[in-house]
């Protein structure tokens, strides 16, 4: 990631990957930055998405913080790598109420085969925020 | 649960909340089965929930084997609790392909206020099955 | 947490606790400092706790850092309450290498019930520091 | 693991490394048996690895059940490779009250660079047993 073009093309090719998972488009996930070791990707509330409460389903949020940390481990592969998830684990820390929500995957340690990664999910309500589930994460980098 | 009206509450309590998940509908999931302390979930493939590959995202075979867990737990709870997922970790074994999966949650210690659950989902192809995903969840039984 | 003479009570508290850990004493374990939500725990290497390389055993380094997420969530348990660990998940980032170990517990989210909680282990060796291994931790209040 | 002699080197291979860990000894902890796929460790009770009420530490249990996991994953690795922990989800289901604890490893799933594991702890008391932990292992084969 060390010019220009290095962080272009990794924005182009976590950008095409998230346009070819068919569940972010079914849920109406949106990739929202691609930095460093950092990826956000956003998802508006919808009934669509709803646990039986009416409040959003830990499955979404689950869903679009796994891939936020996918990717996040994604900048950091050697060169031409995929990445898969290996595991998660996920605390839900209060409701998942909002009319938006972000989840952040950020790169904590990048090995060689593994790479480590935190990941949290905000929501949003009423112009303030909150967060609402923590994630660790071990992503693997597969070789093409 | 210790008789058969008890059994047939349960499950009609599990179906009503099921059918109250706007996300299972989206999703496609279908509630197979209630027993005590387990509860089956399948999903078909559809392309709408894949990942970059075109296999079955990790994000949806997480929420439906979440929903079993939680599922198995209510049916362990005191009566008129509901249940709240507290934390899970889940590990991805092989690659999600397959025409059908089903998640199976199961209770493995019910306690007065928390159930601690395993999950694992299976992928159906060509008439045979293969274990791709491990949960262990912890669950919160929540007073009415 | 509110004054001097809470922060102080609560200081005892821990102390006396960790004093009557005899795993901490067989360890080696030594409790550093004790705040409004974190806890810090050191353990100096010592060939007794090492894994078949003569590395710090995992088993070790988690046992601190376990220790340390539950003093930090008894800094804000409800007066009187006791704590206990439901559950942790932890990722080995490197090897343990080092001539003495640090392991922080942060409370991210108190509930009346749980709290959530991470930690990091790190490890100090000429001088340097690197993080060694990451813990997310669920600990549960008990009423006296 | 397909004859004889290759359990045979198997076991002599996990007695060398589990008797190299000096953790273990200093906890006290015996290999008890070593099959394919499956290891077993016990631990006598001390008050030397309590934690403040007087009940085994988590950490002590943990540590185990780690190296039962571990070592199971190795019985299972291409030949000649290590194994090392990964990340581990364990969580405490009770008190560990007892007079003897014996943690069993089992591989759930051996890939060429990874194997899951899941472990659990008994506690044995009165002439009887009960699981107070239940743990789910991610093991790194790591060529020589």
């Amino acid at each position: 990631m060390s010019d220009h073009n290095d962080q272009h093309n990794i924005e182009q090719r976590v950008t095409a990957s998230f346009n070819a998972q068919g569940l972010m488009t079914t849920l109406g996930a949106q990739l929202v930055s691609v930095g460093d070791g950092e990826v956000h990707i956003a998802l508006p509330f919808s009934i669509r998405l709803s646990q039986q409460h009416g409040y959003m389903h830990a499955g979404a949020t689950t869903s679009i913080v796994d891939s936020a940390c996918g990717y996040a481990a994604l900048t950091k592969a050697p060169a031409g790598h995929e990445v898969v998830t290996v595991e998660f684990k996920i605390n839900m820390l209060r409701p998942a109420i909002g009319e938006r929500f972000l989840a952040i995957g950020r790169v904590q340690n990048a090995g060689k085969q593994l790479s480590i990664c935190t990941g949290e999910v905000l929501a949003f309500k009423d112009g303030a925020s909150k967060v609402i589930a923590l994630m660790q994460a071990t992503m693997m980098h597969v070789a093409p």
